[in-house]
């Protein structure tokens, strides 16, 4: 079942890998990190790679990204102030759009706790659609370095 | 195709409408809400309703609601300083967890900007596992109120 | 002492309010807003007004606002769902510079929960520094109408 | 003169550090940190030093720490995905209230970003009044250890 192999996610399961404190607030009346703080977290770990591997620069790139959808599972919570581990890696490439899946694992401890992912578009910043030609060549580049293996990285036939 | 029919929610399709205004910080480098706002705003109207018409009292309830999956499908982007419709319906009613779905709408447009959701499953405050009667009559009660038309609430057999 | 005044500010003292929903995320672990929610909220109200009422775009105005200072007193807890009053005005108005004070009040309560405020320096978009003349027209004018009653707006000879 | 003062800190004035990576929403329409997101940083590092070094369990804890107020001030804008240090002092020790300076730095910088505090009183959780023999010995020992060199902690007569 797919959830069940989400719940056995390991670290070696990605290619990308960043450390991040929770912060106080991050934590909600029930005392554990808010559902909604994992996808900041999603968020800070991919446009981290975007900028440092794929050349991409917020404020002036020629393209950005879109979030079109998103989602994430929760096994455990997670409770400041642990640190995590952000896991990243591409699930689909396609010719505009990517998909990434990430896995919340915290310091020390093996079991993942959260796995999620979303799916971006990179638009032409003013017109806001696609490129005729889809991402650029860096981001294309620097993506296709953390496709996860067994995923299905189509590139010719997009399905996004 | 579902995707379709999510792009085509109206705001009469939901039976718990809240108005929230959106703040400053909710934009991000791209001038328009930061995808993970939105599960804020999911949870936001969520508890309220919980909060006002379910009885639930976060600090002391004996049974508290935890998130096991959330998504959300992005149609157009919404920018500060815009006042949105926050619509929630239930989607669908097990015997100790609950969908939710929620239109998001800009006050003043027709046209749904994003729809999303979550699951709570209701658990003991202490224990973290659901009661063996499930969640409590008030909750139930107060749910049952607002499962949207056509939507499939199977109280008996759960499938969640 | 100046903090018993500020415990004692009205909402006929502020000159221009708007309503808020407050979030589910607000509240911290204690079950009140966190301290840090409160200059979201500042932020919000300002930049509302400045858009509203000042002719500012942020994307693309000539001139920004930089945020140097910030503060605020804390005199009662606010707890989810509250909807909040936020009440602005200006209490210093500079050349290129406004120091806004914001009164945070909960539907239905007289007393003023806190108090704070945070002082905007309008510089060039490109060159991060204050341009010759000032700050435009259209946010003077616009500031000038909110400057608080029996405050000190020296706009000749600002002091910030 | 104070702000200047303020602008010349070093991290070796602080006592308690830790290191934050900044996260993608951080950063607000103009590029780089909202004023805001400084409070969550501050509110971060004073947790994890009450929880990992003065005893503080938030969920049970019979004292919890209110915050009545706090300030910044901004000298040098961040940008994510900039990763800051978070540098500690306890600027003024008193019965049953402590203040807190913090002093942000950037990874690889030595010129302070931004220099602000805060005040927590600590109260019983129920009553959330002072205890009468203020905050408990814990707490006292552990804020001990980070008085800074040169300010006033002047124990005996608390001025807060």
């Amino acid at each position: 079942m797919a959830l069940e192999a989400l719940k056995s996610r390991r670290r070696e399961d990605y290619k990308f890998t960043l450390e991040y404190r929770t912060r106080w607030s991050d934590n909600d009346m029930y005392h554990h990190l808010n559902n909604s703080i994992y996808y900041f977290l999603f968020d800070s770990v991919v446009n981290t790679y975007l900028i440092n591997h794929c050349g991409l620069h917020p404020p002036s790139s020629p393209q950005i990204g879109l979030v079109v959808h998103s989602h994430c599972d929760y096994f455990a919570p997670i409770e400041f102030p642990a640190v995590v581990d952000l896991a990243l890696r591409v699930k689909k490439l396609g010719k505009s759009s990517v998909e990434y899946e990430i896995g919340v694992f915290v310091k020390g401890e093996e079991a993942v706790k959260a796995v999620g992912g979303f799916v971006h578009v990179f638009v032409e910043r003013e017109s806001r659609k696609p490129g005729v030609d889809g991402m650029g060549a860096p981001l294309r580049e620097g993506l296709r370095e953390i496709v996860g293996a067994g995923v299905d990285a189509v590139e010719r036939k997009p399905k996004l």
